[in-house]
């Protein structure tokens, strides 16, 4: 990989088409977290290979913008190349706004590709180059002029989501959509979000590693609706199923033309998840109403079926987990045992469970001083191997058809320093009491986060990530629009919803040493309802053992060893069943009382 | 008091002037959150005296609009009324915007004094009876036409609060708001807050009952200002001193006509502290740039002289609170004593100390059940005498040329039941949990309140008011923009900053039993700053036991047993020297370690 010779590529283009300054979101067409490998333009160009990060090039400087997650793998990562790497968030770092008015000369050209920006970047984009009498230029990829071995855009085939794994036809959400478009005003819904079209039409694809979506676009009207898909792809199954509900399937590309059409309409769209080019295809005719899109919360809001499913996926996933984690502890010492053989272990025994598709991200296997690198990933030449007197975090999930699960356990190998019991002591703390949370309906993450965060503050710690997000039933890993945060944000947060799926996972990083994380799941449950108001709580949706190796009980209150007590009675009682006699009294001792 | 008169008196006035809806808020013509005398409005046309609520008239309806913490007042004071309570924040409960909505005829017209109407609420009249192809009516102030004894306007003299109270003179205090309004773009600036006024100016004044603010509206200017007030207030002093920072004083009403030659000035206001007449006097031509007054965020920072002073000051108000509590103690059940002769009694102990001006609010005074009336204020009528046996609450405080004061304590008048101890040792808990919070810089109320509502939810109890506010300077007791509560807002909330003053004020409330509110003041300090950034905590600014008498300890965790000792030892430690031998040998026991 030749990072200085693509950057020469790219600049070459750039004076051939007289920009000044080109910048590269790590997005597909759909404003996806994860994208494609036909997307992976800023890795090409930069080598960071973080699902989050901004390059921008001028002729004389590059630069990459990521966040906390990434800081560490970013600097390794970069290292070697000419880019600049600037931590978002950190006092006095330049925003690739104030660096792009800073660099950008008079009457100079801002370059990107429209298509895979969001909407509000371009605008900031066009605003700093007006300002300086200059332009912007979004109809041109760059890259795709050198990129040579650029992968193909996906061909896998897209399949069914049965109603029995869904829990509501395509029909009924359909309609659902439809009163909300009603609501609003709107005659038109354009839909970009991958995930949001997936769950709309119960259908699954292969298109981006680890998300299970489909790669399109939809427009949903008041009768009927349209897909923008590679119609090759769909199953003549799927095809007579959306054919029934009125739904016709049109080519990807033919999504801008379409929009072109919508002359007179009122067009419902999310701002937030409509890319720059798209918008910009809207006629000035038509009327756009800006909304988050209706199936953001629908889709958040697990059904009765799903939740069913979803509690047997994290059974099973309990039951592999913790055979993997007897099999682990039994093991290390004897024989060698590395981050990547470690990850497979763990796929082995998730494979073994009725219903698992695969995993639902890419492994977080980290032994050590990796833990410390919040989004590691075990490479062929980064592969450590586990040895005694180290923590291992192991930070992984699966696809079952019975829906997705997220889970970080991190353990003590051998007998490790007191100082990092002391930090797994924490994080357990955080990570329980957090789980343990009763409160009023009208709560948000940010109503809750520091039940987790005390604990770490206290001690004048923090963790540089979001305590918990929402998850997608076999979808997108993260999503949206619940999280866990302590920080206020320019608009309030989702309220919790009954049925809602977060995640709880609090962490402790310690650069160049260990990296502890803890991460359960939650569904959001109603509790008591009285003269105060609905209380609600959480139900833990993970069963898998907290390592009492790493615990220090004597740093404990006596209500934080009893909500650990508790837990561990749980996932004795749930997975002891399932397991082989040696595993079962291995969990016996692993989940006994303290 | 004949509510039913005057109702009819306002009936015939709104026939008179084809008005069909007229709304009457609880405000001045400055958003005041307390007001003057003359201006008590809703209070004459309902009976209802608390310091938030709005009142709605058709011809043959007529509501009242108020929150949670005057539930059970305004229900006892409207009893007997035609007028209808409309709880806000309820499930199913008209807003006036919903209930204007409904009983709005088609070409209706609603009225009400524009110049004591926000701008915000103003608007939203307007459009709902611009909806109904109606209109409003903004001109009149009905009530005044047949308000016989209206209480005048005050003439109560202006005093200069010296720099050594103030800390910063006038023109360090009009040079920073100058650069703000440079920052913003604005060559005028349109104040309208009262305390935002005195502050500015330094000048304190006795127009509104326990706000030494200043009645008048401000114009500052880039070389010059102008305070609209009644000139025959203000003494020689002030005149020259105002004269000297090239500041004119202008009559009151005279404001409107200024505002009115404002042509092509560009504005800076505070559109939540503009009054709809004020506003809409600002001529087309002008541009109106509207952000939060500059002076909101300045004067909420405490600066070093006044945080030396408020510590003195609370001092003093901590002797005298002390010393009430051990003559309560010792003489409840041996001599009579009332919710008003014990309030009294407070004052005494305070008007004993240095610098005492008066009260800073209407004294809380509130004995057994009254305790669960949040903003219960005890009269002739209800003046209930203390009994052993129940709880008694007192929410008090001071203003002192040091500063202001709001202390909560809530004491057992001999034996108390169980339950209420149970009660007692919640609130206890919550109020030591907050106050001994360490955060990030970043955080704000919304972050940290559930550190002190957990402990009720997890009771499924909860209380129905902030768990805190800012406080000013000898200005309003309740200072924006700072609070501790639970639910975002639309906006974020403001974000702590060293040396801001913020209550820590929980409570329970069970009606018709008993009620129980605990009251610290604390004081926002920088912490150490490490590789997560920079951490903040509370310095407690208030010295005065909690009762140990209506405590469990056993209802406690090690480590807020250990909060409560630390802040004995400390209330100990500060007060002792200033009691007599009597008073420390109480205190001695009072503050004994649990």
């Amino acid at each position: 990989m030749n990072i200085s010779y693509r950057i020469e590529c790219l600049r070459r283009e750039m004076a051939q088409e007289n920009i000044d300054i080109y910048i590269v979101p790590s997005a597909d067409y759909h404003g996806s977290e994860y994208v494609g490998e036909y997307f992976k333009t800023r890795e090409y160009l930069t080598g960071f290979t973080g699902s989050a990060g901004t390059a921008v090039f001028t002729m004389d400087r590059a630069g990459l913008w990521t966040d906390g997650r990434y800081f560490i793998q970013a600097e390794e990562q970069l290292n070697g190349t000419e880019i600049q790497l600037f931590r978002m968030g950190e006092p006095d770092v330049d925003t690739v706004e104030s660096f792009l008015e800073k660099e950008l000369p008079e009457g100079g050209v801002i370059g990107f590709d429209g298509r895979a920006a969001e909407l509000s970047a371009g605008d900031k984009y066009r605003r700093i180059a007006e300002k300086k009498g200059g332009c912007i230029q979004a109809s041109f990829d760059l890259a795709d002029r050198f990129w040579k071995d650029r992968p193909a855009l996906p061909a896998g085939k897209i399949w069914l989501l049965d109603e029995s794994y869904a829990g509501e036809s395509v029909s009924a959400k359909l309609s659902r959509v439809r009163e909300k478009m009603n609501f609003y005003g709107a005659d038109v819904h354009l839909l970009s979000s991958l995930d949001d079209i997936s769950w709309l039409f119960n259908i699954r694809g292969n298109d981006v590693a680890y998300c299970p979506v489909v790669l399109a676009f939809a427009i949903i009207e008041e009768d009927s609706a349209r897909i923008f898909t590679d119609e090759k792809k769909i199953p003549a199954e799927i095809l007579k199923m959306l054919q029934k509900n009125n739904v016709a399937v049109r080519s990807y590309e033919s999504v801008y033309a379409a929009v072109e059409n919508l002359a007179g309409h009122r067009v419902l769209l999310d701002p937030e998840r409509t890319s720059y080019s798209l918008y910009y295809s809207i006629p000035d005719t038509a009327e756009v109403i800006k909304a988050q899109n209706p199936s953001i919360l629908m889709k958040c809001i697990k059904n009765e079926t799903e939740i069913e499913n979803i509690r047997r996926a994290h059974l099973r996933d309990g039951i592999a987990h913790t055979r993997f984690l007897c099999w682990l502890k039994k093991n290390i010492g004897k024989i060698p045992i590395t981050e990547i053989s470690a990850a497979r272990k763990l796929e082995e025994f998730r494979a073994q469970q009725e219903g698992f598709l695969g995993p639902s991200f890419s492994p977080i296997s980290a032994a050590g001083k990796h833990g410390a690198i919040v989004h590691y990933s075990a490479s062929e030449e980064s592969d450590e191997e586990l040895k005694e007197g180290t923590l291992y975090l192991s930070d992984t999930g699966g696809h079952y058809l019975e829906g997705s699960t997220d889970i970080t356990r991190t353990v003590a190998l051998g007998v490790i320093p007191e100082e990092q019991k002391k930090h797994f002591t924490i994080v357990a703390r955080a990570m329980l009491r957090l789980a343990a949370a009763v409160f009023l309906y009208g709560s948000s993450g940010v109503t809750l986060d520091a039940l987790a965060r005390e604990v770490f503050w206290k001690e004048r710690l923090n963790f540089n990530h979001g305590t918990g997000h929402g998850v997608g039933y076999l979808l997108n890993i993260h999503e949206p629009p619940i999280n866990f945060r302590w920080r206020e944000g320019m608009c309030p947060s989702q309220v919790f919803e009954e049925n809602m799926i977060i995640t709880d996972e609090p962490g402790i990083y310690i650069e160049g040493s260990h990296g502890i994380r803890l991460e359960n799941e939650l569904l959001v449950q109603k509790d008591v309802k009285n003269e105060y108001g609905q209380f609600m709580h959480f139900e833990i949706l993970t069963f898998v053992p907290i390592d009492l190796d790493a615990l220090l009980p004597e740093y404990m209150s006596e209500e934080e060893k009893h909500l650990l007590n508790n837990y561990h009675q749980n996932v004795y009682e749930k997975i002891s069943p399932y397991l082989n006699e040696e595993e079962k009294a291995w969990l016996r001792s692993a989940a006994r009382p303290i």
